[in-house]
């Protein structure tokens, strides 16, 4: 029997992961749900926003279901020592998952194209999958730092990392468009001139069927805007990554529609992008669309079970249109919607 | 006489140039204007993207006025050494004025809002100053250097130059609306945390009337995309500058509009913000504003002259609605609409 393991976080994370778990209990009932701390709400009961025992419960699942941490701009946890702070919960989680590949899907749902900031005519069709390199780049390299008045961090990559998660990028472009897109500043930085040659040759020696072309951060953040529908995929290092996939989710018009999957060797860990929110936490009235969308990704490519999936992601679009939450300009709440969702599965 | 230095560079750079400096010579008749070489054609003819010549001419003007550098995707110029390349030469410019701090204006005009990718209702009346540091972080650090399968790059800041270019962006507001946002990864990078410290004490020290808050640079790239009127003055370091710089750029629906002025201790730099766009250059069609509304800038900041700065920027406000380019949806060709702007300047 596949075990999940749950992590509801903080702010509006347990409300959209209850949600979350309601679907995934009703298309995959033979599976084992537990549920583990992390961020805030673990350091204030364990001292640790990634506690042990969520360690070890990670270990041997076959996926994990994330919901959202952090806290308030003014939360005390923002003034404890880094590697204490919810965020670094996180940042440990993916790294002892070993989830070097974080896929982030952007579609835009035909029919709500009104809600996109964009004029609906460029909004309309956009399907991006964004890959984004989750282990590497500043974020975890040893060599940072702050002295007194100065303070470095350290971007570095080797080629087996951009090796591994470009075959991500350029495995799923052969079940989309074909096409991939590589961003980087090696006009700039040594770092993307090793990770350009690197996803090149990559391509050249096993992916001959992909077109792959390489464009500048800077240009992609404008062409993101200007011209969404030239992308299919598009791979880049870790902070681009941060950056442009934050950039690319307001296309749809809300975070509230966007999930996202971290894949590596182990257990993939499955999370909707969007942040805790804590203006609204408790209140009931949270989108959970994107948290149970990620529990579809984590069927997909967590449990293998395609099929349930799609049903998912069906009933999702379904509820969209019918039950739309107050994000959305509707009215449903967090209930009422996760409701529509599990009646549109029951529908034939 | 005040001495500007004209540097045309490359692709669309000299037509550009050109009609900035035909602007320049009606409203300010007094000036010398010297022009030197820079860019992929100062490689070609010296052996160098920024020649001995070029770094002693700009180091006795009173400002520098830039096209652009760089060739198309296939050029032989990005085969070069990285320190060979048209990119190069631009660094080293700014290196060498010592142009810490780069200003980028985004104003949607009234009336234009249609070009906007965005909805004309978020489009319409903002006014976005981008205060980008120039000289810092990954850009410029020693410790960068490819080995073999493993690349680095420091992204290094000091207190001194966090607040020389908070500096410029509080007396910015000051002009303005009094807010300034700064932008950092604080939640992940020591430099951010060094960012943020150094740029909120400033302000508690000497800056009390202005409103600073600090956001996420990932948050910023979605906001800025679908409320970009929160935003009055943003600062941030290097390549986030880069990045949200260009994707502000877009607000206003074509880069042909977006000049910028780079300022430091001694004279400044002003340049228009698009590339170099080899495939039109030298067909007499590229858009000048930008060009000419840098020429403004370079008025206004390089030589204190602010009423023929904002004879300039009217006149172009005006010619931008009688006698719109190509990018724009018009007709007008390079001349024509310099023409436009000249006697728009001629009439009261
Ligand atoms: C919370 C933060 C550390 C995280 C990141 O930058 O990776 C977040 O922005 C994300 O994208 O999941
Ligand atoms: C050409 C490149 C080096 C430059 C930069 O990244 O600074 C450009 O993108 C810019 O913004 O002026």
């Amino acid at each position: 029997m596949p075990k999940v393991v749950v992590l509801p976080g903080d702010g509006i994370g347990p409300e959209v992961t209850a949600a979350a778990v309601e679907v995934l209990r009703e298309v995959a009932p033979d599976v084992t749900l537990e549920e583990q701390a992390i961020g805030g709400g673990a350091y204030d009961a364990h001292g640790d926003p990634l506690p042990q025992r969520t360690r070890d419960a990670v270990q041997d699942a076959d996926a994990v279901l994330l919901g959202t941490v952090g806290g308030a701009q003014g939360s005390p946890w923002n003034a404890l020592p880094r590697h204490l702070r919810p965020e670094s919960g996180l940042l440990a989680l993916r790294k002892a998952l070993g989830c070097y590949a974080n896929l982030r899907p952007v579609r835009v749902q035909p029919g709500l194209e009104h809600l996109s900031p964009l004029k609906a005519e460029l909004a309309r069709g956009v399907d991006i999958l964004i890959v984004r390199e989750l282990l590497g780049g500043l974020y975890f390299d040893g060599d940072r730092r702050i002295e007194g008045s100065v303070a470095y961090n350290t971007m570095r990559y080797t080629t087996a990392e951009v090796e591994r998660v470009a075959k991500v990028a350029f495995w799923a472009a052969e079940q989309r468009k074909g096409r991939v897109t590589s961003v980087d500043k090696a006009n700039v930085l040594e770092v993307s001139e090793l990770w350009r040659r690197d996803v090149q040759a990559l391509r050249d020696r096993e992916y001959r069927s992909i077109h792959l072309n390489h464009e500048y951060v800077d240009s992609v953040a404008m062409l993101i805007v200007s011209q969404p529908s030239r992308y299919d995929v598009i791979v880049t290092e870790n902070l681009f990554g941060d950056i442009l996939s934050d950039l690319a989710a307001v296309i749809p018009g809300s975070l509230g529609l966007m999930p996202s999957a971290s894949l590596g060797d182990g257990p993939g860990l499955f999370e909707p992008i969007h942040g805790s929110a804590p203006d609204i936490a408790g209140q009931g009235v949270a989108n959970p669309a994107a948290a149970i969308m990620s529990a579809a990704m984590l069927l997909r490519h967590g449990l293998k079970r395609s099929d349930a999936a799609n049903q998912v992601d069906r009933a999702v679009a379904l509820a969209l249109r019918e039950q739309p939450t107050r994000d959305l300009g509707g009215k449903a709440d967090t209930k009422a919607f996760t409701h529509a969702v599990l009646s549109a599965m029951g529908s034939p």
